[in-house]
Formats: structure tokens, C-alpha cells, sequence
């Protein structure tokens, strides 16, 4: 199928990339990934040209790659370096390699035009480096579906209600409207729960005994990046919309990683302004999470399962998709705008 | 593949559906079937329209179905009755529903055009209510092979001899020629095996010790469901070919169910005039009849596996095809004329 | 996919044979074979052209093979001898067979054109009747690879030093030039390695400790048979490259069954000038081919995988292909030639 490929995707946790050589599948690319002597990430098509080998089935010498077939090894820079037994060394012998940089213990992933690629351009928030705040790297769920079903649960606060019963909803909101805003470069739906009791995990996180307002905001950054920030405060303290770090404050990020048409890996953390340096507390929130994401991924992985059979069949609309039909729309403008500058190159 | 839609099947037995969600899939439909509560069957297309969740993975709200993804609830007709957060219903919010009728502990289902569809219709047998006889439910025997496959070899006594040695046949039978009658509702192929020893089921009940004159009579009734009446006289009573109730006499109903183009349900029950009320009699005969039918699906399914890979090839038939070849035209011309009676709606 | 018909290919070790029913895959035919009371080896088309039950499921009635299904019966020359209830017997029932020939313990089938199957043309080697010469059948390995690429493979001595590094190769060979002849009816890939330490296969047969000349010479007769001439003499000796025999020298012959396009079985035997008459000699051997053969699978394996799935991408060649190249080109004017052959009948 048919990705945004001017993008910059989590290829992985920081931990995931060690000095041997990982195979990985991005946009139904094959990747080998490895950190040379000094720790720098390379990115390269796991494939040797001769013979098809995948250089991930090879070996590292020194910083240089050699295929476990022939001995045919490139440098850093995907370019050919020895042949084994012959002198002369064919152009045509190279390898494609990807811009690749690693934040915030990350490591981000540039799948189109290299003359596009901007690290400024990565995603951030200040949170990261502020004080009083905890990040925490989840897991990487992978999922049997397609990216955009993944990514438009992520916009859709509506679903919690009927799928997390018992961790991130409950039956209170059921009919609680949901607000979008598509205009600006995230996509976002939100709604706010006022004056209930507290759900399951701000019962436990700070351990509210009364009644809460409780908001959740969903920012999706197409193509697959999104926000959720969830929390909740006192009812009697009467937060303003905009005084939510007032509150206690949960910030779940998903770096989707779209691998092929069906299949998906959701990377999770998060960051929060509630229980800082407290490990029990991040595992505790880790369990949490894991429970409400493997009810989603039923979820994802049972409408795929229709999607595979069903022909020229359209989903019914109802109100709370504007959400998700903004970010398909946008995916789509994307991919169209990608295809026009390809061809006028 | 094409079916013949205009026509009941079984859904299952009774005992199959309660006051909970089934998921079902027969002529590739895709069913949840569930019990009311004051027990009447449903059964609708297993799909919400909005986002593709099978219903089945939802749950009952009294007698109405919601959906897991969003809440989105169906009542047994299929009409939508509620949207969470939303007031007004779209009209095409609608799952459709099939016609469904339950009649001796069996649950039927129409699979076609409503307005056609005539309880009447459904397959019954006056044994069903008479005394002296004994009805029985057996197994549901799931084969990976067209359910014509399945059929043909219900209406087909000859492979008896080879298939099924030590149960239902024995050499005698081999080179006694089968007749036909392809004339009315049912297909009919049958032989009368005269004055030979008694097969292994009929040395068990009753225990005949002499030779027997014995008959198979297979009724085809298109699409999808086989009466066998299988039988055997002592050879000193010299019965004609229309006292056979006054010999042992014993009906194997067979009722397909098309799931897809390679798999078949096959559920199978007896009527017999022996060993009547006798439980540990009907264990017996349920226990051969399993052997002698999983001879019958190592078959259909090998010949399934070759179909799949043959291209353009088509059997070479023998005499003793005749009930097969009528059934597989009678079969094609219900196809058509449902295609010619669409088409002019 | 098209292979080379007009072939003797190797059906089997002649102890994979007997009295009973055995079924195959060759060039994507499915094969029954069985030894008649005799011990004549049949091959026939695994497949009743009745109801298309492979023949394989069925039984042997003395020479004659009996289909499971319905008795049709089949002789030596595929001739319908029988049909249960039937007298008169049509022509069109009637069976391929393949012709068969049963050498050195080995059974070939022709699989093309039978008026020119000619068993002058199997192959053969001298030494296999030679004093001083040892024979030993060693394993059929199943690869899912087309058979092209395991091919390949035998007609290439550089792999050896990066794939086999601690049985076949050494790190010594990994730049000297390999030479070809691609003249006569083998395609040739050779080189000598002179005066380095003996590999592990001759430090234990028969013991080198000090340096040793090393030859490897590839024969590749297409379509499938691979002979690889595999030696050491001690370097002291000075041997001239045509006085190979007097060095421990070992013939590894590998037949390539095609099975499907990406499935092949290799059964690989050799004959060596060493250790003759050696039980335990052959046991290890055999052991460490095993070990060097489970390394190539791997490499075919996953070759064959990146083939499945990419789109009209060539292998960038170089020096060392020339084997491959003019292999694969001498098989193209096989097919080609053999369809021209077909046009004009």
C-alpha cells in the first residue's frame, strides 16, 4: 500500500540497537540496524544487491557490513567496499541507507526524500526536560492492523467508555459529547467528565476518594504520532480548561510504526506530573496500561479481519468520527502531495 | 462462490444457542446467533456498520445487541436504537437478520430473500412423532471440502464397499449395480444387497446371525440435505422392496451447512425402529457412525486439496455417477434461476 | 513455473521403495510410486481421473493399483482394469505413468516426452564401480528454495569461505580468483588454494598436520545434478592440477529434485579414495556435511524468501557469477527449446 513517506517514525527504543544487527520492517522496507564502535545509529536496506542476502544474516567488521553469502561488505554510507576475489568494485553495487537520529532515548527513522529530512522537525515536548515531570517508556505492542485503524482509536475518546470499562472510562461517560478541532496541525477531540467519581487509575494515582472532573484530550500528529493527555482534579478546586497541570496530569504518547499493510507497532510511554521518581508507581502505570492496550488491540485486530474480506464497503459515520475522518482525509492529502512532487522531479 | 441462497439450512442444533452471543458462518455470511430472553432465536449479519466490529463481540442489553466499540445497539430486528452521545439515529444504521425457525431440537435459518421464505418448507419425516421409533442427535463434523463434495458422496452407495469396509459395507456389495431415480424432489440412488452376511452394524443390532437382504436408499434433497435409509431383513422373510420398515430399518440424516467454498458442516442424527429408548444403543451407533464418517472426510478433503490446484480438469464419470451428475445440474439451475429472478426485481 | 521436462531426474534412494504406495512431488506432479511383487519400480500419476482421490490412498490388489475411493483399478501401464458395477470400461480412464530406472541404488524418472527417454543417459561414474573407491549414500535435504538458486550454489566455490568457514572453507580462499568453463555439457567453477594449513575436513581425513594444496571443482550438469571434486594433497608433493587423484580427493554429488517453484530436495552421496571400506569414516563425514549443508539451506532459504517478494529487481553480478549466469542461461535455452519442440509436434 501506499504510505507518507517524508516522515520521521520510531524505529525503536534506544535500548532495541546494540553494535550487531537487528532486522527490522518499516513501510514494508527491510531494514538492518545496527550502532557502530562509537555508538551511532546506521540504518540501511537489509539487502544485498548480488544476491539478496539479507546483510542483517551477516557480520559487522568494524563499522563496515559483509554479507554472509559472498563477502561483498559496504561502509556506513551503504557504499561497496570490498569484493571478495575481484578488484574492480561496480557502482551499482550500493546500498540505500536512511537518515536516522536518536532523542529523548529514541531512535527516529527518515523513510523518504533524504534532502527532506529536518531533525528539528522530530517530535517533542518540553515536558521531557522539565522538572516535576516523570517520562517512562512503556512497551511496543504489535498489533495484526492496518496504522490508520491504530491511530483513529487514538482519536476517539468516545470508544473508552464501551472498550476500558474498568481501567480509562467508565459507564458516566457514555453520553458525554466529544469536541474536535481539526484545524491546526494535530488533530484533536476531547471531552470533559465533570464532577463523577474517580476511574480506576486516579483512584490508585494520587488516590482521589471523592468526586473528580476528569478530561481527556487526544492529539493525533498524522502520520502517526499521537498525545493523550488524561487527568483528572478534585470537582471542588473547579479547574478552567486550560489549568490542567493544575490537576494530576498524564501525558500517553504512541509512536505508531506502520509495518506493512496489516500490521502495526505501537510504541508507548509516558510522561506524568503525579508520583515523579517513583518506580513502583511507573510499573503500576505500565500494568494499567498494558490491560486497557491489549483490549484495544482486540479490538483493531477484529475489524482488520472485516477489512480483509469486505469489498467496496464504506463504514457508516456517525458523529464522534470527525476525528478520524480529518486524519484520513489528511493522510490521504499527503500521500497525493507526495505522489505530485515525485512526478515533477 | 455462488449458493443456492433461496432455501433453509441449519444454523445448529438447539442446544448450540443460549441466552448469549454465537458467532456462525454459513454461504460465507458472517452470523451472531443468540436467544432472547424468553428464548427465540435471532440471528443477524455479525458486523456493526459504523466501524466493522463483529456484534458478537459485543454484548446483550436486554434483548438488544450493542456493539464493543462504541456502544452503537441494535434491537432484533436489526434496526439501530441507540448512539451513545449522539441523538438522532441515521436510517442506515441497519444490520440485516435472517428468518430463523426451530423444529425437533434443530434451528433453521433462510438464507435468501425474506419475502420467499416458508416455514412449511422445512425438511420434516413423520417418524420424527411416531412411536416406535427413536430419534437421535449425533456429532457436527467439520470438513475442509465443498459442501457438493459432501453431497455427492451422500447420494452415492458404491463407495460404501471401499470406504467403509468394516462398518457400513462389506466386498459383497462391490459389483452389485446401483439404481437411480433422478426424477422427483429427491435424487435417489439405491441397491438391495441379497442374501449375504449380515454387515457389522446389523450383526449389533439386532443381532442377525443368518443372511440378510439389505439395502442402502440415499435421497438427495437439493441443496443440502441426504436421508439414508439403510436396512436389513433376515433372507428367510424374503420381504419386498416396499416393506423394508418391516425389517431393521435405520435413516441417517445428513444436513449440510455451507460455510465457505472449502468447508462444510456436516450434522448428522439417526431415526431408527430398533433398540428403542435404548441410550446405550444409541452411544453404539453414534460410535460406528463417527468411524465410517471420518473415513468419509479423509476422502472429501483429499479430493478438495486436489480441486483447489486442478485447473480446467473435470472428472471422467462412470455409471455409477448418474445421482451426482443430476444433483450437480439440479444444483446449477437453482443458481440460475435465482440469478434470473434477481435480476428481473 | 516451467522446468526442463526432457530430464532424468532422481525420484529417490531405491531404499525409499517398496511394496507399498509411496506418494511425490516432481516438477509439481503428484507422483505415486511403488514396487511391484517383483520389485519393479511404477510411476504413475497420483491422481484417479474418476473423482481425482490421489491413487496413493488407495491399495495395492497384486501388481494393480485399486483407487479408495470406488474400486477403479489401474494396471502397471496405467490401463483401467476395473470399475466396480460397471462391465464396459472407457478409454478415457486411463492413468499417466513416468518411466523409471534403478541404478547404483538411486531411482530416476523421465519426466517429459517418453519416446525420448533414453536410460543410456542417466548419469554414472566410474568410480562408483572402481576398486579403491568408496560409496556412501548420505541424506535428502529439503529446502524451500527454487532449485535454480540451490543450483547455484554448487557451481560456486567463493561462498565457501564466508558460509562454510569451519568445515568446507577457510578464510584463506576468500580472495583467490576462481576460474570457469562454461564449454561443455558441465559447467566448471574451480580454484586451487596452494600451500595453507589443511581445512577441517582433511586434518581429519586422513590427517594432514602440515600445509597442503586444496583444489575445489564444481561440475554442474543441468538441469539438477552438481559434482563437487573436493581434495588436498600434501603441498610437499607439488601435484599438477590433473593429477588429482593421487591427493585424498572426494566426490560430493548432489541430485536436485525440483518439487515446486520454491521447494527442491538434495540428496547429496559421495565417494571418496579415503578411508574405504570405513564405517565410521563415512558416519563422520556425512556429519560434517550435514552441518556444512544446514549453513547453505539457511543462506537458500532466505534468498528464496526476499525472491517471493521482490518485483522485476535483477542481482547486480559480479566476477565470481560466471557459473550461475551461463547455468541459468543454458537452462532458459532448455525450456526454450523444448517448447519450440512441443509447438511443431
Amino acid at each position: 500500500m501506499e504510505y507518507v513517506r517524508n516522515a520521521w517514525y520510531v524505529a525503536g527504543w534506544s535500548s532495541e540497537f546494540a553494535n550487531d544487527l537487528s532486522a527490522v520492517k518499516i513501510l514494508e522496507d527491510n531494514i538492518v540496524i545496527y550502532r557502530t564502535s562509537k555508538g551511532r545509529v546506521i540504518a540501511m536496506e537489509d539487502r544485498c544487491p548480488h544476491r539478496f542476502l539479507p546483510l542483517s544474516m551477516g557480520k559487522l567488521i568494524g563499522d563496515n557490513l559483509q554479507c554472509g553469502y559472498h563477502g561483498v561488505t559496504y561502509n556506513c554510507e551503504g557504499h561497496c567496499v570490498r569484493i571478495p576475489g575481484q578488484k574492480k568494485i561496480q557502482k551499482t553495487l550500493k546500498v540505500r541507507t536512511y537518515p536516522v537520529f536518536e532523542q529523548h532515548d529514541i531512535v527516529w527513522i527518515w523513510m523518504g526524500d533524504k534532502s527532506l529530512a529536518d531533525t528539528s522537525e522530530i517530535f517533542d515536548m518540553p515536558q521531557f526536560a522539565q522538572a516535576g515531570w516523570e517520562a517512562h517508556q512503556g512497551d511496543a505492542i504489535h498489533l495484526t492492523s492496518n496504522y490508520l485503524n491504530v491511530a483513529e482509536n487514538l482519536v476517539d475518546p468516545a470508544h473508552v467508555s464501551f472498550v476500558h470499562p474498568t481501567t480509562l472510562g467508565s459507564s458516566a461517560s457514555e453520553d458525554v459529547p466529544v469536541h474536535f478541532d481539526t484545524s491546526g496541525d494535530a488533530i484533536v477531540a476531547w471531552r470533559w467528565i465533570r464532577d463523577s467519581p474517580p476511574i480506576g487509575f486516579f483512584k490508585e494515582f494520587p488516590g482521589y476518594k471523592t468526586n473528580v472532573d476528569r478530561w481527556h484530550y487526544y492529539y493525533l500528529y498524522p502520520p502517526s504520532i499521537a498525545v493523550i493527555d488524561f487527568g483528572s482534579a478534585d470537582s471542588k478546586e473547579q479547574i478552567e480548561e486550560n489549568q490542567r497541570h493544575l490537576g494530576t496530569q498524564l501525558f500517553a504518547l504512541h509512536f505508531l510504526t506502520p509495518v506493512s499493510s496489516n500490521r502495526t507497532i505501537d510504541r508507548w510511554m509516558h510522561l506524568r506530573n503525579v508520583a515523579v521518581g517513583d518506580e513502583t508507581a511507573s510499573s503500576k502505570i505500565n500494568s494499567m496500561f498494558k490491560v486497557a492496550f491489549a483490549e484495544d488491540k482486540q479490538i483493531l485486530e477484529a475489524i482488520q479481519e472485516q477489512e480483509d474480506h469486505l469489498q467496496n464497503q464504506n463504514p457508516v459515520h456517525i458523529s464522534i468520527d470527525k476525528g478520524s475522518i480529518a486524519y484520513r482525509r489528511r493522510i490521504a492529502d499527503l500521500i497525493k502531495s507526495e505522489a505530485a512532487d515525485n512526478s515533477t522531479m
